[in-house]
């Protein structure tokens, strides 16, 4: 199949990412005639955004389109397009770790096109700026793929799904992760009263560090030459969360052992 | 003692944030009179950026300073601190974790300027944005600290000493392991031979999400809602670091039950 000038879309899935992609297409001119989600409200307020058409039942996604994206949890994903109509739309998904051939049951033509970044409903992201990582399962669909990915972004990448898989756990730990070590630090710096946001530029400077320096390089702090007498009092602070005691011994004894390597 | 219009100012130490605080501080027309360090080379290269004197023994420090501003590692701050010979200028300590009263054998008149940041030799700072926390032996030198910060940042905070060292904890957690899972990140996505500056956005959007919401309500990812199938698949995929194994859990754990806190 070869993309036409504009080709026509639908969303199944209306979810933060659904949401963001769908939106920036609307904008970039493509059509989008379908958004599916079970949650009624959901389907209908993207639906709105990008005046298509909402669905809340899986029979009736239409067979009109020319290329869906599924944009689902991994959860629900294969069970999802189990049950969609089979048609000759091209099918894609936009999940890191979930395989490209869960699609082969039900079609020749399927791919992938799964966009490295953190997404909410509600906070815009600038496409332009985001990695797209696509895979095809022929020649033809790669090149599909590739010209729909290319209005999002410049910044696209051909990786089969071990790749992507091994890329989306790197992007547990740098994201997912990270986030929850700021959760900690809201947790620890709330009993002070001082508030969250001293914390800002910290957080800021050290996520724009490593753009100029590899992590390692990068790393500061009583772990890297393992300062026992701080790490030791440290881990007495956290007395109250035997949880976050482990947290901090087990990153500063791995701080140490990368630092050796 | 009241800080003149221009006050004399000597580094104790030479490292990554006497660099930095000193240019800030040279920039804005304070004098630097004396740079120390025992490292030669790291004494005449900061002494020279600021038109100082360095200086490499401890006896040679000056007794001409109207600041002495101590910016050493934690590990050897009392160290020098006891050794200094004691003049009539004020002490002041940058650490988050030590306690303001380590002066208090020699002193009357001491406190403690801690600029909650990550520093490098090489990559410039800007001050402006970086919150300081102040703490003063008195009044009077709290006055004299407070005007001292402020040439440097208006964000300006008076701590004690306990209420800093948490706020270094959390610190420790925002800065120094969060960079440490960017470390972890990068030697997952080496293998694939995608580069890690394809991570680059998805860390930088992590940091600046909460900045417009709390950490807790901004947590993405598999360990959300503990999907177990997709966990265990990752947790395989890091069979050859069993330290990785084991931070991939603990964290994932630890996400779940502060979610359901």
């Amino acid at each position: 199949m070869i993309l036409k000038e504009s080709p026509t879309v639908t969303f199944i899935g209306a979810g933060n990412l659904a949401t963001q992609l769908a939106l920036c297409l609307h904008k970039s001119g493509i059509k989008i005639i379908q958004v599916f989600s079970r949650t009624e409200e959901a389907a209908s307020l993207l639906a709105m955004k990008v005046g298509a058409l909402s669905c809340t039942h899986i029979p009736d996604i239409t067979s009109e389109a020319d290329v869906y994206i599924f944009a689902l949890k991994d959860t629900v994903l294969e069970d999802v397009a189990s049950k969609t109509p089979v048609n000759k739309g091209l099918w894609i998904h936009t999940s890191g770790s979930m395989p490209m051939n869960l699609f082969a049951p039900y079609k020749e033509s399927y791919g992938v096109l799964y966009p490295l970044q953190t997404f909410s409903k509600t906070k815009e992201v600038d496409f332009s700026q985001i990695p797209l990582f696509l895979e095809g399962s022929n020649e033809k669909v790669m090149d599909t793929i590739k010209k729909l990915a290319n209005i999002l972004s410049p910044h696209i990448y051909f990786v089969d799904s071990e790749k992507r898989k091994r890329l989306h756990l790197s992007a547990v730990f740098a994201c997912n992760f990270a986030n929850h070590l700021y959760s900690i630090a809201d947790e620890i710096i709330r009993e002070t009263g001082i508030p969250f946001s001293v914390l800002f530029p910290l957080i800021q400077e050290t996520a724009a560090k490593v753009q100029e320096l590899p992590p390692l390089d990068a790393q500061t702090g009583p772990a890297v030459r393992y300062d026992q007498n701080i790490i030791n009092k440290q881990i007495e602070m956290l007395k109250d969360s035997p949880e976050f005691q482990e947290i901090y011994r087990l990153l500063s004894q791995s701080i140490f052992h990368l630092q050796k390597k």
